[in-house]
């Protein structure tokens, strides 16, 4: 099959524009109600950072193990201090030393004390730590210049976890504090949700592979390696990603992988060469094609087999526009991501206005200006890339909005 | 030597408590000031997300290479269209086709149009496109109904990016976009820095390895998995990560890898064990030690070498705030990160107030509240890991504050 042949396209849906479109809130509830399934794998916890547990977590020991110091002081029982102070020095016998790991071999009784590090074992007997800063040392004594209460300064069995307790639930994100937790109670290994598989597919006879300087009427794939690392960033793992001539069956053939989300660009929209809506629909259902937004206003989302299929425009702005509004959204979500955006966003002042459309949601890239507001990238049409790394980030304009005045605080994205 | 032969170590900085205390703002002042060396390794483009580049990107190309159109439309000369309208529809007859990657054969002159595709080059004598939505067609003819001006739907050449033009400056952390946009002048590698090289130490005779159920007095290693996961977040590079026991040639020896930054853990603050702050002060110099801020109040900062050495507490907390506070706040400047904090911060208001002392820099790890609120976690020891996750986040009450009241509006940094 050449691809010339176009037989199975009927005519009247070449070039014929959008017949409906839908709301960029409409793609985002109905994404925001689909699920994938996902297997699970075994991973270290030493790798588990941004992975997503598949079941609660519980803890079959304490933590801590034993009651212990957290002070470097003088265990000893706390009405033994009661009184003292700096004119009315107590001395204590000192009659051992627990180390941590090691602990004391001998038990506090009235009128002693054992020295003490910090995490080292509460000695039998003792109920309180006195700090070292309090005593004055006095060969094999201590003069104690403060009273201390007790319980004072000891870390109590089982004060951070308890036997048969949910540590973690499932479905967490994984932050460095929780492996700190995992490893301290002894895992050495957890089940996770498996990386959600991505396969990105670029199509376009034009399309040259990574590392070609561009000749001619060629133009070398750079969504390709653009959408690689927005879904790495979202915790996505690449299982492929392939350029492939505007051939249906080549198209098609490439779009049965074994992923959980295509990313497919190039081919999208609704001309004569945009084969994909075409194919999506012919191999499963497509769901949205055309979303009321500038750019990336030839989005589109449909299933094969259950799987989702984004269809990101060409242009490398609307690409990343695309990615970012939904099929990062949807990634982020499964991902276990909290926020919409990945982004960290600042609030600041227009330095000039803002136009758009009413029923239409804009992305406008904006650098900031030297007295610190922000404008406009003047250049910034869908295939203009350089606006996207010129910009230090962007807003966006709702669909009820048309535009922004001058002086006006808004919320600014920044890019990273 | 035994770890119990410790007779370098004069006997009056034992258990002495801390002379003298910086401020938080002491420490980062000085940290902001410090720069690192690094070496620059060159890799490929799609793996240099997150990495920061050596030198200026000069293209040597245009793009776009070609004049091109952006919309699926006719190229046509704009002056031919003035005057059209539904009511006043202008033939144009087709005499050819441009497609992405070939273009069109032909000259356009009055009175001819080109049917073309989006990312086409334009023909020959064509200066504008008209989109497909605008024409009506009638066999080899398109019925103009809009007029459009000269150089519409039109990306010229090098309007994105000109020759010998700088797209990208040195000490640029890349951005998904970068790489597109590295990519589409057919960039295969790039020189970059690089990552920090971390060297971790967690010292300890009661220090388990990852993956042992801890036993009487045993403690197994959280802070060395956490520290590597959170220099792994800030893009560092962990080239070691060892216990070592409490003996001053281990620990001195661990101190000497081929690291950029040292993270050393336990034995870092002025107890009979804690044997790090003198052994940087003999192999080095001990910058600082002792911060008024609470937990980590035992935190130190030394070089070795010209290495920069993070003394962090003990206590698993203690040494999760002290890294975010300063060892990772070095980290990802030298990353090019832009933010001190690698958290998304939501402003809330306290449910129940939080109590700090003048003079001192409070980490309050705080969770939501059921009604949207924030709430201090009530077991919040420097030893409490589960407060951190348990926590939602943390709130910072700086040293020039007592505290704040219940209801107070605040920002709160969300754990991830």
């Amino acid at each position: 099959m050449k691809c010339t042949d176009e037989s199975f396209i009927s005519d009247d849906v070449r070039m014929r524009g959008f017949k409906h479109r839908s709301t960029v809130e409409d793609v985002t509830n109905w994404l925001d109600q689909q699920s994938i399934e996902r297997q699970q794998e075994s991973i270290a916890i030493q790798n588990a950072r941004g992975r997503v547990l598949t079941d609660d977590i519980v803890s079959d020991i304490n933590i801590p193990g034993f009651a212990r110091s957290m002070m470097d002081g003088y265990a000893l029982i706390a009405s033994d201090t009661q009184g003292a102070s700096s004119y009315n020095q107590l001395p204590l016998q000192i009659i051992g030393k627990s180390m941590p790991g090691r602990g004391a071999d001998v038990k506090v009784s009235a009128g002693t004390a054992v020295k003490i590090m910090t995490g080292a074992p509460l000695p039998e007997g003792a109920n309180a730590i006195l700090p070292a800063e309090n005593v004055e040392l006095d060969e094999a004594f201590i003069m104690v210049m403060e009273s201390v209460a007790e319980g004072r300064n000891v870390a109590l069995m089982g004060e951070d976890i308890c036997p048969d307790s949910i540590i973690l639930k499932q479905g967490r994100r994984l932050r460095p504090q929780d492996i700190a937790l995992l490893a301290s109670i002894g895992k050495k290994e957890i089940a996770v949700y498996k990386r959600l598989k991505i396969s990105i597919v670029v199509t376009g006879n034009e399309i040259q592979a990574v590392g070609t300087r561009p000749q001619g009427f060629q133009v070398t794939n750079s969504n390709g390696p653009m959408l690689e690392a927005l879904a790495n960033r979202d915790d996505a793992e690449i299982i492929s990603s392939v350029i492939v001539s505007d051939d249906p069956e080549k198209i098609e053939q490439a779009m049965q992988a074994d992923y959980d989300v295509l990313l497919i660009t190039g081919g999208t929209s609704v001309g004569e060469e945009d084969l994909v809506p075409l194919l999506v629909a012919k191999l499963g259902q497509l769901k949205f094609h055309g979303v009321t937004m500038r750019p990336s206003r030839s989005t589109g989302l449909g299933m094969i087999d259950k799987k989702l299929v984004f269809l990101l425009p060409g242009n490398p702005v609307a690409c990343l526009c695309a990615y970012d509004f939904f099929a990062g959204r949807l990634i982020r979500r499964i991902s276990a991501h909290h926020r919409n955006w990945p982004y960290f966003s600042v609030s600041k002042k227009l330095k000039q206005k803002i136009t758009s459309m009413l029923g239409r949601t804009d992305y406008a890239r904006v650098r900031f200006s030297d007295d610190n507001m922000i404008e406009p990238i003047a250049i910034s049409g869908a295939g203009i890339l350089s606006s996207t790394t010129q910009a230090d980030g962007f807003v966006i304009v709702p669909a009820n909005s048309e535009g922004y005045a001058t002086g006006t605080e808004l919320d600014v994205f920044l890019y990273d």
